[in-house]
């Protein structure tokens, strides 16, 4: 029995030894070569359409794809047999998306893309530093006492949620099962009639299908208070992006900080570039899997086993 | 007795009362006029250098100044005559300061400040995004198990160490008196030479005085990692700016964000507007005293109690 690892990440290949498998090293954007192509296991990241369609044809003895992103997009997409048990990488970027989702909303608050601007024209920006109003009400300028709502309260945002909430923010989230999360008062998405008008800042963590598709839409971001910020780290397809650049130019909310588009890389003919108080963060959240090995030999023993998997699609 | 407070911030003056003193807006822009002049009790916050050294001369009953800054260097500037009591606002500015510093941290191990730039030419930075190495040795891209070392180890790194620590980084500071506080390793100057070259992000919240003039020079700045960060939210005064810019131009330090400089607004004419890796921040961390009703209130109770203030210079 083989079990494939691409070579596109450094994984402690010893630390996953000790199984009945062997391992093998493979290019994710190459075709699988022969040798290997009888393999039962695939751990799969940042591979080729092109690998992936291919392996979808090619490896008949497939039983098993490992995927180490959270959301399994392009092998979801790729052909594979529905007999081919699919797992996701979820849980391995909770903390670097929640990290850069707590960068952005400080990027906001404190506007050092503003302060990067003035800079670049040598220009010292005054009305950004000195004496200043604490907590005007009408912006969104610090953390503390902040209303911060969460839509898509899965690990990630569980992650992110007590950061803020020592910051001195109101943490709140949004997601399909409403109840209470680690001391998070999750509603359903029927609340974000209410929720939305008494938030500061919109963090956007929703997965992306067809469910999902548009659900900040022209109507829900005319609930948000004019200085309302929305931080998207989920997935672009989650955001009408038209209502999105509307609303911005319209100066109908605050700003914008998006780490996920439609398209990506973001075409340069693209509204968002320009909109104003929109900040593009190029698909930086995540990418990097932290603790893959832990995760695969955990699948690897129950999979041999004969046990459920961890994070089945 | 009177007590005079400025109209510089929004205060709640109600909650200042209850004591024996009378309470008297004053325009800290403007001369103090003749019918205050003979208040014994004065709160300062953002004066004018014209207001302080007018009313160090002509108020002759003043018993004690409360500045609202932590550093009051314009209190003490303005030659008010030593029996005059000042206490600083040391305290109010713990949280801002801190979320503002990790702002800048996470704004350099994210590189928000290049996103900007590319996004102002319409760009999508694909190097910034998509998959990447986790923690690569040779840059500070995320908090998780980078070492942070602060210097100057007061109540704003008190503040700031446990988010940093919760994010998983290794906090160490570094301070006149070593030991171990809230359990952070605080260490005295003495060793810095071992400890900057462990250091991935440098944070300064130095004083301004003679001692502290300079304390990041030339020599100090080679001992730091060629991926390091300085972020300093203290006085611009604790760092040779030449010598910085040098460490920059010769890629010898990764990179520089700044709230503080020796001379502010930043001139025209400065190196470090274009200095490669530096984020200028216009002096914005602070200046949003929290609770100063509390400080006040407590401080006057033992004033009139004839007790030993809080914060006393």
């Amino acid at each position: 029995m083989k079990l494939l690892y691409p070579t596109t990440l450094k994984l402690d290949v010893p630390s996953l030894e000790g199984f009945a498998p062997t391992l093998h090293a493979y290019d994710a954007h190459a075709p699988i070569p022969e040798d290997l192509i009888d393999a039962e296991i695939l751990v799969t990241w940042a591979n080729s359409a092109a690998n992936l369609s291919d392996a979808a044809k090619r490896m008949t003895n497939l039983k098993w794809i490992q995927s180490l992103a959270a959301g399994p997009n392009d092998v979801l997409a790729a052909g594979f047999p529905k007999g081919v048990l699919v797992t996701t990488g979820s849980g391995l970027h909770d903390r670097t998306v929640a990290e850069h989702a707590l960068g952005l909303l400080l990027t906001a608050a404190r506007r050092f893309d503003q302060m990067r601007e003035f800079q670049l024209q040598r220009r010292w920006p005054q009305h950004l530093g000195g004496p200043q109003p604490d907590r005007p009400k009408d912006r969104f300028t610090t953390l503390r006492d902040a209303r911060v709502t969460i839509w898509g309260y899965g690990n990630i945002a569980k992650t992110l949620a007590p950061h803020l909430a020592a910051w001195g923010a109101t943490v709140r989230g949004v997601a399909r099962s409403p109840g209470v999360r680690d001391g998070v008062q999750v509603y359903a998405e029927d609340s974000l009639a209410e929720l939305l008008p008494q938030t500061d800042a919109l963090v956007m963590i929703l997965p992306g299908s067809e469910a999902t598709k548009d659900a900040l839409n022209a109507e829900r971001l005319k609930l948000l208070p004019k200085h309302a910020w929305v931080v998207n780290v989920g997935r672009g397809t989650s955001i009408d992006e038209d209502a999105l650049a509307d609303a911005l130019e319209q100066g109908r909310i605050g700003g914008a900080a998006l780490d996920v588009f439609k398209t990506e890389p973001l075409p340069e003919s693209s509204r968002l570039w320009t909109a104003p108080n929109l900040l593009v963060s190029p698909h930086a959240a995540g990418g990097r899997p932290q603790d893959a090995e832990a995760l695969i030999t955990y699948n690897l023993r129950r999979f041999l086993a004969g046990q459920e998997l961890k994070n089945v699609v």
